[in-house]
């Protein structure tokens, strides 16, 4: 395997995880900014043609995992692997952000979800999404349905 | 941070990297199995109700990284974090793959991109996209455009 190493930390308006819109429909509005160490910062070049970007972070402030447990969405149990809770075997989050603008090793975006703080793994570019007619939404688009 | 540990491996017809179609937008079509461990596969519940997948998983036959680099896709090099290279300071990797059926701790899917016996850190559903309209796809656009 391989030791994860930090390459940036997410600079977030969430100082607590209370604060944070919660669960896997939740709208994520919010502006923060990815702050690339000065190190890394060349395998940056050329982000700023990408409109939205993968960022792959770890959830630094969570203990332990759950296999099964009931999401803020939801009233019934699920999976871990079938949501985004942050109790994970591998404590690793995922977020896709829209890139605003960059200076230098500062990566300015919209939608975070992060708590202020958060150590950044890895940064892909987000390059398309399944068409929505194909894509089904499980458990999510049932619960829902039951809170309408 | 945290030590990575497999919950699974990917079972794939690539047998070697040189079979995989490279580059950011590559399409991937082949089909494999996600065998999660015994362990963690109470994790799996609901799972069957998504029909795209997040796989984040670890370059584990990549050694080293290598921030500016040349795609397969390009003749021009980019920074890695706007690159879908193996060579990264963290070795994870990302795949959307679509969930065609579930058999206990098997996950049958379309669209690996891994190795035989690549490692899987977590899986997590796949929601949405971004509209088409409002993405944009950098120095992959400019390479196509380029090549056409």
């Amino acid at each position: 395997m391989f030791t994860p190493q930090p390459i940036g930390f997410v600079f977030s308006p969430y100082k607590d995880a209370a604060a944070i819109p919660k669960g896997l429909g939740a709208k994520h509005q919010a502006e923060g900014v990815l702050n690339i160490l000065l190190e890394f910062e060349p395998g940056l070049a050329d982000i700023e043609g990408f409109s939205h970007l993968f960022v792959i972070w770890v959830f630094d402030r969570s203990n332990g995992f759950e296999l099964i447990g009931k999401p803020p969405t939801d009233s019934k149990a699920h999976g871990v692997f079938a949501t985004r809770s942050p109790h994970r075997p591998n404590p690793i989050g995922l977020t896709v952000v829209e890139l605003l603008r960059r200076e230098g090793g500062a990566l300015h975006v919209r939608g975070v979800d992060m708590l202020d703080g958060t150590p950044i793994l890895d940064i892909k570019p987000y390059l398309s999404g399944i068409p929505a007619e194909t894509l089904r939404r499980g458990w999510l688009a049932e619960a829902e349905a039951r809170n309408e």
